[in-house]
C-alpha cells in the first residue's frame, strides 16, 4: 500500500459539528430490506432524523415513502452529511455529487478498496481521497458502518437502541461497533456515540480519541483498533483522553493470524503486539483482549463504584462454588479478608450454629436450613469498611421460583442483590449466569431478572471467571491511577 | 483434625457391587418438599428404582405413597443401601440401625462433622468412621450428594436426566456434582455414573479413580478434588486411569483463599498449587481452572474427533470477529494455515470477487452479496487434510430467521452446521451465543438450535475464547499423547 501524507488533522469541535447535519442524502438507496442502502433510510426515519433525508437511487421513485432522486445533484438545497451504500466503481461520482450540493462529511459504507490487498482498491482509495481532500469533504470509512449518535438522532441501522448514554466507542470494525452496541444494551450500556471507520482514509481513531477526550457527553471511552495510521499521534491522544477518563482499548491483529485477519478486514497496518501492549498500559488506559473483556470492563466502570483496594466481600454460591469463587478471586487479584469479629458478633443471635465458622467467601449451602439468610452476611460485610468491593453469586436465583408463595421470595431477593449491589457505595458485580432447568418460565425469568438489574445499574456477569477477573483488572486500574494522581 | 489411619482400599469390582443395592431406606425422609429427605425418595421413585424404597421418620406413617418406617430397625428384611438425611446428633443411632439390618452402604447426605473446624464434629466424624468400620459397612460422605447412577436407577435429585452416558464424574462437591449434570445436559453430556463423595470418612477419590478406570461403561473421566487423603495413592490412581481414558481434573481449594474455603466446605486438606499442577500433567491428566473449564473440556472430548495436529480451518464470523477469532486462535497455540491453492482454485468460479484474497479465518461479512456462502468455503476446508481441525463461530445464525421463506435458510443453515462439526471426522467447535436480539421467538430458536446441535453430538461454546482455548488444550493433550504412546 503506498504511503500516504497524512491530512489535517480534524479539530473536535469540527467533528462535532459534522456530526449534526442539516440534511441527510443516502446514495445507493436501496428497496432491498436486507441492505445497508435500506436500513440507512430505514433507521434514519426510526431513530426520528429531524430534517430531510434523500434516498439517492436512478431506479427507484420513492422509499419508505420518501421521494427518491436519480443523482445527488437532483436534490434540490443543500446536503450536508452522505451515506454512501454505492459500490467501490461508483464512489468517485458520488464525491463529484457530494461537492456540487455543499457536503461536508461523507460516510462509507462502500468497500473493496484497499482491504482488499489489490492494487486497483489500493489505488481507487487513493483517488477517493484526492477529490474528498480538495474539495474539502471529511470522510468516515470507507469499509464502515459510520456513525450511532442518539442524542443528534444518527443511525446506521433500525434495530439498535435509541437512548443516548454516557459512553463513547470508536470501532475500526463495523460489526463490533454493532456488537457491543447490542450486547452492551442487555449489560445496561448506553452510548453516547459510536463510529465506525473502517479503513480510515481520512477521520482516523485518533481524530475520535480526541474528540471524545472533550466531548461532554462522554464519561468512559472503549477503542477498537485494529492499526493506527501515526503511531505517535495516536498514543498522544490516548494520553491525553485517558488523563481525564477511563478508557479501554482492544487491539484486534494483535498476532501474527489476526494481524494477517485484519489486513484484509480494514487493510489496517498492525503493530507489533508487545511495544503495543505496553504503549497502552503507559498512556493510562486498560488493555483487553476481546470483545467480552471489552464490554465486561464497561459494565464494571458504569457501576460507578470507586475502589480503594481490593479487600473484596465475596458471596460464593454453594458449596463447590465458594471454593471457585475463592481461587478465582485471587488468582484474580483480590484480596479475601475474613469476616471481622465484630461483623461475626453482629450474627451470633440469628446464626448460632454457623456465626463462628462461616467464611468469606459466604457459602449459601450452609446456610439452607438456618434461620438467616446469606444476604443478611453479605449486607453486613458489604456495609463493613475493612471491605473495598463486593462480588455476589446468585446463580440459581430463580429456583426461588419454586417456593409457594407466588414468587414473593423471588421478588424479595431480586431486590435485595439490587440494593447490595448498588446502595453501598462500592464497586460490585453480580453472578447471574442462564438457568440450568430446562422450564421456559425459569429461562424468562432468570432473562426478566437481568434485564431489570441491567437497567437499574447492577453490573451483570455470566459466570465467576469473568466478575473476578474484570473486578481484578477494574480495581488494578483504580488504585494505580490514584496512585498516579 | 485427626491424623486417620486408611481404611481398606475398595476393589473396583465391589464398588459397582455396592451400587446396585436391591433396597434403599431414605432415613430423615421428610414431607418437606424442599428437602433432601424428600428430593431422595421422589427421586428413586421418578428415575424408577426397581426394589423397595422405604421412608424412615418417626414423624410420618407414609412418604409419596410409600409406607414410612419410625427406625430403620422396624424396616422387614434387609436394606442394602441406607441414604441419611438426619441430622449429625442422630447419625450413630442410624449406623446402629444400618448394622442391624445388614446393610452394605451408607451415603450420608448429613452434614456438621470435620467441616465445621470443631473438635465435637471431628470427634463424631472419627466415632462414626469407626463404627462403620467395624460393622463393615462402606461409606460415601458425610456431606455429599451421594450417588448418581442412571443405568442402576439411583439418583440424589428428582429433577436430573435418567438417560445414561459415558462420562464418570466423582466429585468431592455435592452442588458441582449437580451443576456438571445439569450444565452438562444442556451441552450434551451424558454421564455413566457421579459420586458426590464430601469429607471422603471411607470412599475416597482414588476408589472412584480405580472404579472409574476399569468401569466399561465410562469412556471419559472428570474430578472435582478438594484435597486428597493421600497423594500417592491418589496419583498412582490418577495415573493408571488416564493411561486409558481422558480425565479431567479441577482443583478446588488451589489458592490459599479457596483453601480456606476448601477446608470449611469439605474440610479437605489441600495440597501445593504448583506440586499439584505438575503432578496432575505427568500423571497424563488435563487440569482446568473452574466447573465451566471441565465442562468445555468434556464437550470437546466427547465429538470424539482425533487431532493429529494443531492446523484449523475456522469460519471466523464478520468482519473484527474474524480478526478475534485470528488473535484468539493463535494465542490459545493454534495454527490459522492459510487456504491452500487448490481449494482457492475450486472457489474461483462461485467467488470471481474475492476466492484468491479471502482467509482463514473466513470473514462472512466479504461474501454477503457473492453466490456463494461461508459454508461452502469451510466445508472445502475441512475436508482438505492440510487440515486437522475446524472452528465455526455462527453466532447471529439466527438472522436467518428475519428472511421471508418460513425459517427455510434458518434450517438449512442449521443443517450445515450439523454436518460440517459431525461428518468431517475432525475435531470441531461451533460457537454460537445467546442471540442479541429482543425478540423472545429468536432466544427460543437460538436455545432449541443449541439444544438440538448439542444432542447431535456437536461441541457448542459460548464463545470464541473458550472455544479457541479448549480446542487449544484439547489438541494439546491429543499430541502429547500421541507422542507417548
Amino acid at each position: 500500500m503506498a504511503k500516504k501524507k497524512p491530512r489535517p488533522r480534524a479539530p473536535s469541535d469540527e467533528i462535532e459539528a459534522l456530526l449534526w447535519p442539516r440534511s441527510i442524502a443516502v446514495v445507493g438507496a436501496s428497496a432491498n430490506e436486507r441492505s445497508a442502502g435500506f436500513e440507512f433510510v430505514q433507521g434514519l426515519q426510526k431513530v426520528g432524523f429531524p430534517g430531510p433525508i434523500y434516498p439517492v437511487n436512478p431506479k427507484l421513485d420513492e422509499l419508505l415513502g420518501l421521494k427518491a432522486y436519480p443523482r445527488l445533484e437532483d436534490i434540490p438545497g443543500t446536503v450536508d452529511f452522505v451515506m454512501s451504500a454505492v459500490p467501490a466503481t461508483a464512489a468517485l461520482d458520488m464525491v463529484e455529487g457530494a461537492k456540487a450540493k455543499g457536503t461536508k462529511l461523507i460516510h462509507l459504507f462502500t468497500a473493496r478498496f484497499s482491504e482488499t490487498g489489490r492494487k486497483e482498491g489500493a489505488d481507487l482509495e487513493q483517488e477517493l481521497r484526492r477529490r474528498t481532500s480538495e474539495a474539502g469533504i471529511r470522510v468516515i470509512g470507507p469499509n464502515c458502518m459510520g456513525v450511532y449518535y442518539p442524542k443528534a438522532k444518527l443511525t446506521f441501522d433500525p434495530e439498535l437502541p435509541t437512548d443516548p448514554g454516557n459512553i463513547g466507542f470508536l470501532s475500526q470494525s463495523g460489526g463490533h461497533a454493532y456488537r457491543v452496541i447490542g450486547r452492551g444494551a442487555s449489560r445496561g450500556l448506553k452510548f453516547s456515540k459510536v463510529v465506525s471507520y473502517g479503513n480510515a482514509l481520512d477521520l482516523n481513531e485518533a481524530d475520535f480519541l480526541d474528540h471524545f477526550a472533550q466531548d461532554p457527553d462522554t464519561d468512559f471511552v472503549a477503542a477498537y483498533v485494529e492499526g493506527v495510521r501515526d503511531g505517535r499521534r495516536f498514543f498522544d491522544a490516548l494520553r491525553r483522553v485517558a488523563a481525564t477518563k477511563p478508557v479501554v482499548v482492544l487491539k484486534g491483529g494483535r498476532t501474527d493470524a489476526g494481524h494477517a485477519a485484519a489486513s484484509s478486514h480494514t487493510a489496517a497496518l498492525a503493530g507489533q503486539q508487545t511495544v503495543w501492549r505496553a504503549a497502552v498500559r503507559q498512556a493510562g488506559a486498560i488493555e483487553v483482549g476481546s470483545i467480552n473483556e471489552l464490554i465486561d470492563m464497561l459494565v464494571m466502570f458504569r457501576t460507578g463504584g470507586l475502589a480503594k483496594g481490593r479487600r473484596v466481600a465475596v458471596l460464593g454460591g454453594a458449596g463447590g462454588e465458594t471454593v471457585e469463587a475463592a481461587d478465582l478471586c485471587q488468582e484474580a487479584g483480590l484480596e479475601l479478608t475474613p469476616i471481622p469479629p465484630e461483623v461475626r458478633e453482629k450474627l451470633r443471635d440469628d446464626l448460632p450454629f454457623a456465626w463462628d465458622w462461616i467464611g468469606n467467601p459466604i457459602d449459601r449451602s450452609i446456610l439452607e436450613w438456618g434461620r438467616s439468610d446469606a444476604f443478611g452476611i453479605i449486607d453486613l460485610m458489604a456495609a463493613d469498611p475493612i471491605y473495598d468491593a463486593i462480588i455476589a453469586n446468585v446463580r440459581g436465583i430463580e429456583h426461588a421460583l419454586s417456593r409457594d408463595d407466588d414468587g414473593k421470595t423471588f421478588r424479595e431477593t431480586v431486590d435485595r442483590v439490587k440494593k447490595l449491589a448498588t446502595e453501598n457505595g462500592k464497586p460490585a458485580a453480580v453472578v447471574m449466569g442462564d438457568t440450568e432447568s430446562r422450564e421456559e418460565s425459569r429461562w424468562k425469568a432468570v432473562n426478566e431478572t437481568r434485564d431489570e438489574l441491567a437497567a437499574a445499574g447492577v453490573a451483570i456477569f455470566p459466570d465467576m471467571e469473568r466478575a473476578s477477573r474484570t473486578m481484578g483488572r477494574f480495581i488494578e486500574y483504580m488504585t494505580d491511577r490514584q496512585g498516579r494522581l
